[in-house]
């Protein structure tokens, strides 16, 4: 976490840079370089606060402000009716999270540690839930290119919302599964008991009030931005949704990944890529659904790379937790899985 | 079983609203509360007469009636030309026993007794059967749906005379299998030993044969108010097929397969679920495209939606089986992801 | 392998015919009876050199000879400018060691040892790096085939080039992995030490190389007669491609695995299965890019169908894996999933 501090530099600039009228196309780079730190920081604020509210109340707050920058980045996507980008990030998230994320850290912790083994019977839930999550959510997409696509986005919010009410709910049963019914499962993961909270409570607080507040700025900037940068580097819109943004929400998290993979955890590491794919499908794509009616509605329906994509990621997370045991060859292969996605989306 | 009885009082009263000449909506809806009793008491039928029979024609009377009422109900379909009918509750036979039957089996089981088990080896040798018997009927609808559709119902009877073929001489190798050379792994389900026959060899053959008279009665009550069903609710053909007509077939096993769940015996429940799956591939499925010679014949090419439904339901039915163990919340997974299928098939 | 020795006569047999200028397809005919024993000679010549240059060296050439056949055959369609035979044939080689060797294997075990247990953990890592691999390998085509079709060959040679790279990144890497940092996970396989050398080394040398030159010689007469024998049987260049050709390249590949699972070595044959498949696709099919570089750039682009039956081998072969067991039924089923595959490809 320590060399990502020194990347705050970078939310000053930005704020300068803006009422300097600089490029937007430099605007987007300055604020996707102030978003990296801004959601670590978020990530460690949270985790402080979760030492003085306990673990149930603070497993919450983690699962909930995991994906709160990238909530917040497709917020402001979402008001400017960029739905392309919103609905590819969603896809690209889970991609990240299952191919890069989970990819770099059995890489990593691989080549320290030989064979990595973790608890298959706690990661065996959790990819079941995303495959089902995954199944539900693709479901309408599925069948929607298959008729005639003249009649897309006519009635298909209706069935968005079905779909996102339906999630949204199972996310909340998960949550009760978790804490309460079928807490035992889980308790393996959090053996660090001894830590203690660096920070006190009035601090944690404070910080993670401002980042979430600077983490909205510098989200405007960003989704300002887009137009121009796809346009300065001949991307479409839909790779900056599909690959930029989900490395530029996730990238703190990641580095935490990749560092309990090397430190041998790698149950921690699998849960944080499955748990926040998990979070992003039944969480924040029912939320922004739920958001969108303020604007436009928007449909949840994913185009065909998408589907590929997301149904990729949950095919190689189960059978990643089938193994129960990981290799830094594992990590290549997902690693290269990911290179030639990006490769793809990129070409095409 | 119990309350199942009382519907019994369905059939005199759809027999005289025949003869009064009641709107064909009305008369399907009196079909379908008489044929799901019925389909309770020919399984219960069954079930005697094995007693007398031995365990090996037993196990044989048991899984070819099993799935009898669907067999009586989709020849009159044939007979009438209903080939979409047909064919979509195939498909929605199947993944109502894996999604709906299953998820609320878990559901019930899980409510109760927190985490169940059940014994992987045998699930995985359904479930491993389940995914080659679906790979093997989807293939032809596979191929067929990337090349020119106009070419379709040209020389598919052919192909799919031939999948028939396959699929039937692997229903007779496989019960040679858990009936001859593997009967081994089959002998942990069959616990009640114990039990004895309640009713005399005659009486259940009575009620076998009376059983399935009145269906054959109702089921051409029921197809012939198809039409007018979906005519008066707006409903399509095939979400009739799909949805509707397997709940109605299947609704005595169903409960069984509840009952069971709630008892702690999850190794059934999913026996049923799965079991009943394989033998509408297998046998019911071949058996339908023979008939259908006898009128026009039907092949076996399932449209995308039918294959999306099929190859979901056995992802997930392996993916089960890979557990040996369900809770509350996977089976509220498999519900929700039933009723978005549903969902969708009923707004598309 | 004795009585493939006796086929060796049609080597002399089609070089007389080619002389006395016979029809293409007798060419075709001779010309595949040729190879069956001469790709049988090159790995018994290719295991005896392994004898005496060590496991790690003999690895490697068993590894890299064990698919020279159909690299050689693939290249002079390549110089034909064949490209629809050559990919067919790569998927075809896939879908011919998982199903049907597979399949035979299993059938032929399972037969004379009722149930087969083989080691879950090698089989695992194989055929997870299956997934890995095909998924890589589809995902530029899966895309592909969601866009525009008239865009095609156009910019897909680039895409084809960099997924050509990174599979063969991946093979290299595998080998280290296989010979270095994991060789103890290989050691099970390999447990007859206590063999000897039949030949000198002088002698296999010898064999290797005049089996080489054969192959490629008799390889010419087989392309050669590809046009003249789809004229003649009315057969696609498809079918040629997914079907005859990996059976011509494997056969001798073959009965060793079908021996193999009759002595209840099951480890061994479905290693070679599996092992072979991710051969193709890790190290056949990248060469063949580098090699069409030569003559007209290929792309890797694979049609529908055999996107079909690639992700149908690659989740049979990962359900297989799973059991850790295999009997008659199992091999049944891969080979009625072989032979619905080649009807299908035969019909349409």
């Amino acid at each position: 976490m320590k060399p990502l501090k020194y990347m705050l530099i970078f939310i000053p600039i930005s704020i300068i840079a803006e009422f300097m009228h600089v490029s937007p196309s430099i605007m987007f780079i300055l604020a996707a370089l102030s978003i990296i730190p801004l959601a670590g920081l978020m990530g460690e604020a949270t985790e402080e606060i979760s030492f003085y509210s306990g673990p149930k109340i603070g497993g919450f707050l983690n699962g909930t402000f995991g994906n709160a920058t990238e909530l917040i980045i497709s917020f402001f996507a979402l008001k400017e009716g960029l739905f392309e980008v919103v609905k590819s990030s969603i896809a690209g998230s889970v991609i990240g999270n299952i191919l890069l994320v989970l990819g770099a850290s059995m890489l990593a912790g691989g080549l320290k540690h030989k064979t990595q083994t973790f608890n298959k019977k706690v990661v065996e839930v959790s990819s079941s839930m995303l495959l089902f999550a995954v199944v539900g959510l693709c479901v309408p997409a599925l069948f929607t290119h298959t008729v005639d696509s003249s009649l897309l986005n006519t009635k298909y919010e209706g069935l968005s919302i079905i779909v996102a009410i339906i999630m949204f709910v199972i996310y909340i049963l998960s949550l009760i599964f978790s804490f309460f019914t079928h807490k035992d499962i889980y308790s393996v993961d959090h053996e660090d008991e001894g830590a203690t909270a660096k920070w006190t409570l009035r601090k944690a607080i404070l910080v993670l009030v401002a980042a979430t507040v600077l983490i909205a700025i510098e989200s405007e900037f960003l989704v300002s931005g887009i137009e121009s940068i796809t346009e300065s580097f001949g991307l479409s819109e839909f790779f900056v949704g599909i690959i930029l943004i989900p490395i530029i929400g996730n990238a703190a998290e990641h580095s935490t990944s990749v560092v309990m993979a090397m430190k041998n955890k790698m149950d921690v590491a699998i849960e944080i890529a499955i748990g926040s794919s998990l979070q992003i499908i039944l969480f924040v794509a029912p939320v922004l659904v739920f958001l969108s009616l303020l604007f436009t509605p928007m449909s949840i329906i994913f185009n065909e790379f998408e589907l590929i994509a997301l149904i990729v990621a949950v095919l190689i997370a189960n059978r990643v937790s089938n193994d129960g045991e990981s290799n830094w060859l594992e990590g290549v292969q997902l690693l290269a899985v990911y290179l030639i996605i990006a490769a793809s989306f990129f070409i095409l």
